[in-house]
């Protein structure tokens, strides 16, 4: 039989169909079920489905196929919002407008968003991550309407795949898997790790349209960049501090 | 057949057996095919075998029972210092030290970290995420020597479960997805939907050997209180300067 796991892709085309608001409810709340700081369940998940009324919010994911395309975009919130006003309700001091609560609360929706993936693809519907999430998450929020503690982390397009989506390649586990403490790699031994992505046919092809010399430089000169990566860390910090997660 | 994610439950007690290693170099093979930035993988896993090398790794996690007795401990980090160095080889700049790159780093090493618990868990193993690992980020990363734009996110405690785990109960789906935008609850509505926590009995003794009134005053007062919470993300963030990704 087929491993899931192991055959699993990203698939950003989407056929017109709908999935039932029903089918959503279960996955979601199986994925509840997943892991999370101290039971707390710091998260919260806005659903909007396609139509006239999602066209603002696909903007702001620059349009990209996958955001027009779904039938589902779960927008998945780190929420300390709710927490703290049940904590208020219960003449209990809450301090959750800081820091570690902001990346505690990211680990749980991050959990939940990946459970809610793999629940959705093992019952064959299709997924993808909108990374524009971080981009654009205070214009997200504000569309949104999310209130103070609630931020935007992760973004999933879902719905039924169209096709089977596009191979990719990975590094080997033992690029990323050490034992004991961090290990010191010779250049060499590093640039040998990378060579699963260096040599990877599309990567060259990708390289070659992109009028670079390498893929790294793909990466770092035009896909995510310096110039755009400083700024956008200003704003999510800035943002961040508005929401009430940088005391 | 029962339905492994509606019924899975965190594992805290562990056999002493060991999970063979060519198991885990498996199962984190598989869960690298999640999800991740741009196929960026800015991740990394170190692991820890049980024995006298581990003491202190335990220690920084408090001796909880999972983490001393787990044959497994995973640090799952955002890395960004293999991504760099290879851009750096490569002639290309690598402006990685933000941020919105660590935010990235952190998404993809949780999303890996949450796939390797799933795949482990529908394998056999339970698994128990530790959270202290937010609490002694620095001097965990000093132990397992992560150099910078290394930051340790997710530590798992893997191994072979000694018993079933205990029940723990969840919030209503309901109280967790909304349609189109957050909605503005009622302080009855909000109440209501903390009545599954509240109301769970085992929630309800737990607040009587407290000696507190309801349980949002253990989790604010006792469990996460903001006395702990601040100082804690003073730390972890001056430490995220150190580590360069605050640029």
């Amino acid at each position: 039989m087929e491993n899931y796991f192991e055959s699993r892709r990203t698939r950003r085309n989407f056929l017109d169909k709908e999935v039932p608001t029903e089918m959503l409810r279960e996955i979601v709340g199986e994925a509840m079920r997943a892991p999370n700081t101290g039971n707390m369940q710091t998260y919260s998940v806005v659903y909007s489905r396609k139509g006239e009324a999602r066209k603002a919010l696909e903007a702001l994911h620059f349009n990209q196929s996958a955001s027009t395309g779904a039938d589902l975009l779960l927008t998945v919130c780190a929420d300390f919002n709710h927490f703290t006003r049940w904590c208020r309700l219960s003449d209990a001091d809450a301090g959750y407008d800081n820091f570690l609560s902001f990346t505690s609360a990211m680990t749980d929706a991050v959990i939940l968003a990946q459970q809610i993936v793999t629940i959705a693809e093992m019952r064959g519907l299709g997924s993808c991550y909108l990374g524009t999430v971080a981009y654009n998450a205070p214009e997200i929020a504000a569309l949104l309407k999310l209130p103070e503690l609630v931020v935007p982390v992760a973004c999933l397009a879902i719905g039924w795949p169209a096709d089977r989506g596009t191979e990719s390649e990975r590094l080997g586990v033992d690029a990323v898997l050490f034992e004991g403490t961090y290990p010191q790699l010779s250049d060499k031994e590093l640039l040998k790790n990378y060579e699963a992505k260096d040599l990877y046919a599309p990567n060259e092809q990708f390289v070659k349209e992109n009028g670079k010399r390498n893929l790294a430089q793909v990466f770092a000169e035009i896909r995510y960049p310096r110039s755009t990566n400083e700024p956008i860390s200003e704003k999510l910090l800035a943002y961040l501090k508005r929401a009430g997660f940088m005391k």
